[in-house]
């Protein structure tokens, strides 16, 4: 029988978890497994069908893992024997472990629709030839219709209408697309952007019937109304992949997520652990359970419990949840907690804003004004989120906002940021709007109202 | 006679300093006195020779004065009575304060060449009109040498290059361009850049004489060799504005920079204040004095000073020292502490580094490959430094780096960093470069030798 000191069973999450183990551990043997041939970057997907031309495009290269002396076994494991410490595989020998990690990732939800079985109905799979196959219907679409207003659905929306001659639609049932991720302002800026890129979007509208014979031909919305349709995406969202865990006996979560520790040990096991999107997550801010999907929160995931695995080193101090997503060349994102999330909990806050150009003199080429909005707790002033649009540096400038929220920064810490500053590249010193939003703040704080 | 709670004297920190005195004490009149009919962005002047076509492009819009109920009188102040608390002006009556901002800023340092004072050989003065004729004989210069290759001398080099038939040489007395702001192997790859822009480079020169009849027509540097120059730039660096302080008899200190306290309070007069390039700094790292004139950190003074003008709000931890430049097209920038600067001060320092492109995947249109240099101290594994290079986001990405400064992170602290990721803004979630640079100094920090 095989043996390694650590097996990792998946994808993204799982290379970096392999990696942070060797370089904790560099003698022990660590074997990756995983039924996909070619793993796909899954942040990467929806550009695939626009921007990137293809799934071949979008691919995490297999010398990552060779580079760093991790065996790649590409075969699906059909179930685990926690007692001998045994990984049953479905074409190879069995594999004995001495640590086991589920980096199992999500799968699609499917709606329950009459209909969603049809031909040309694709949930979102992060499937190599699946995608491929999507794709080539995309290309010869003349309808798509999005279930959805979420990222995966906005981001699908604005890359197929870059193909010629096609109608894009998408169907949210909130009054807003986006509307867990963003406060209202930042959505209603990123609806107009979707609509000036020419995608129709329905609100508070429900997808109640997929029509057609073999092949989707039209949605019918629960108004009444009728959309044609000769390709649907299921961009409703997923959940954790966490049933061969289940079968194994390991105590699951919140959303049937693999139950594990600060440590990203899993509760059942001590020598399995978990990390990414197959197990459960708590927040930064409260400690309550987090729904949170994010490719750069397993990766942080995988780090702790690759380092783990052996010995303690890192614990994870939960999500804070950093994304950011571009709709029609603006770029659109939020660190930590939303305004509405956050009263939604009952916190009470102070809101800081400010924009400013990318650029200064605003004259330099390809500026874009760049629109900030942070939140601070009322009571004692530390930085619970923070929003931002603009251009190509917005996605950065969400990263100096989860750097002041990962060290509880008050908003007069933020004040005081020594930010640096070039005419190309940053908004001006006297304008940098993540400074300026905390100046605007810190009066209402220490104000007697 | 006229009279304000708060005088400022300068020009843009001077504005910072009244917005944020306005925003704690909005019952107080402020007035701004500076002789410039119109003021212009400092860190834009070397694009107005290229990138922004003229000075008319690069102004600081007066609106900010009165949209933040800030008086502007355009004159020039000539001295200061302390003990009757009076500024004299030049063409207006005297105006009296009860607190005064010293925001006077740099002035250039004109070297001790033979020849220095001939027709167009021009110091990098901040003053529109001439600017506009430093433009004019640029756009007709056929050779341009520019002494002194720290930033001003490269941003010039890599902007006067774009005017069509023009030759632009630099002569740096260091062993390398920039040396004194970055470490050599970002040195390096920056010089490549310029020449690859078709700038040529003399290192390890200096120019012994400037030569011509009333107009300058070559250099000779000290090698003997003979460089033909119709326009010569004087990029040697600045000095601080200090001479009306003196003059008062307001105590200075190193390079005769006003010298203030924590507070920005000058040391001589507690109801004197001074910010920006005109007063003495010191390092974050370990209070020793600091030669750093970046708008960057003017502003944030200014900001401090601002808000303690009446009643102790903010204090000043000292220069981290946040820059970004661009060189065709390249970006480069450091945050706190080179390897070098850490090393001449004795310290012992882990080094970590890692690159990625700024997109993922990296066939994402535009996308740039990152390089990110970070510096933890040996002992304790605190941030003491990092240098980043790669396109549009590294401006931000330096920014990141400097929030982790300001709170002492650790490589620990930053392996569990986490950031937000999006294919066309961000590297992946796998390569984070800073991330990784942090996972790379995290073995050597924690190892036995």
């Amino acid at each position: 029988m095989k043996k390694a000191d650590v097996v990792i069973l998946g994808g993204l999450s799982g290379i970096t978890a392999g990696i942070s183990c060797q370089r904790h551990y560099p003698d022990k043997k660590v074997v990756l497994v995983r039924k996909e041939g070619t793993i796909l970057i899954p942040c990467g997907i929806p550009y695939i069908f626009g921007t990137v031309g293809g799934p071949e495009n979008n691919v995490i290269p297999d010398g990552l893992l060779e580079s760093n002396g991790i065996e790649l076994i590409k075969d699906e494991a059909v179930s685990v024997d926690r007692e001998k410490k045994i990984i049953n595989l479905k074409n190879h020998e069995q594999l004995q472990y001495d640590k086991l990690v589920f980096a199992t990732g999500s799968l699609p939800i499917i709606p329950d629709i009459p209909g969603v079985e049809k031909e040309n109905v694709f949930p979102v799979r992060k499937e190599f030839d699946y995608l491929r196959d999507v794709l080539d219907k995309v290309r010869e679409a003349k309808n798509i219709v999005i279930i959805g207003g979420g990222f995966i659905g906005v981001e699908f929306a604005d890359e197929c209408r870059k193909n010629p001659g096609v109608k894009v639609t998408v169907v949210e049932m909130q009054e807003y697309c986006l509307k867990i991720a963003m406060d209202d302002e930042f959505c209603d800026d990123a609806e107009k952007k979707l609509a000036e890129a020419g995608v129709k979007i329905y609100k508070n509208e429900q997808v109640i019937a997929i029509r057609g014979n073999d092949n989707v031909e039209e949605v019918e919305l629960s108004s009444g109304e009728k959309i044609k349709a000769d390709v649907v995406i299921l961009g409703i969202g997923s959940a954790p992949n966490s049933t061969l865990a289940e079968e194994a006996r390991i105590e699951l979560g919140y959303r049937n997520g693999i139950k594990v520790d600060r440590f990203m040990r899993t509760f059942t096991d001590k020598d399995i652990f978990a990390c990414g999107d197959c197990c459960t997550k708590e927040s930064f801010f409260d400690g309550k359970p987090s729904a949170v999907m994010l490719a750069s929160v397993a990766t942080a995931e995988a780090r702790i419990a690759g380092a783990n695995l052996f010995s303690p080193v890192h614990h994870n101090s939960g999500v804070i949840s950093v994304f950011a997503t571009i709709i029609n060349d603006r770029a659109f994102g939020v660190a930590g907690l939303t305004e509405r999330a956050a009263k939604a909990n009952g916190m009470q806050v102070v809101i800081g804003e400010a924009s400013a150009p990318d650029t200064h003199p605003g004259g330099m080429p390809n500026s874009t004004m760049l629109k900030v909005k942070l939140m601070f707790g009322k009571n004692n002033g530390i930085i619970l989120g923070g929003a931002a649009s603009g251009g190509k540096s917005t996605g950065e400038m969400l990263n100096v906002i989860s750097a002041c929220i990962s060290h509880r920064m008050t908003a007069n810490d933020i004040v005081l940021f020594q930010m640096g500053t070039h005419p190309a590249l940053t908004s001006s010193p006297i304008a940098y709007p993540i400074v300026n939003a905390a100046c605007k703040a810190v009066l209402p704080l220490s104000g007697s109202d």
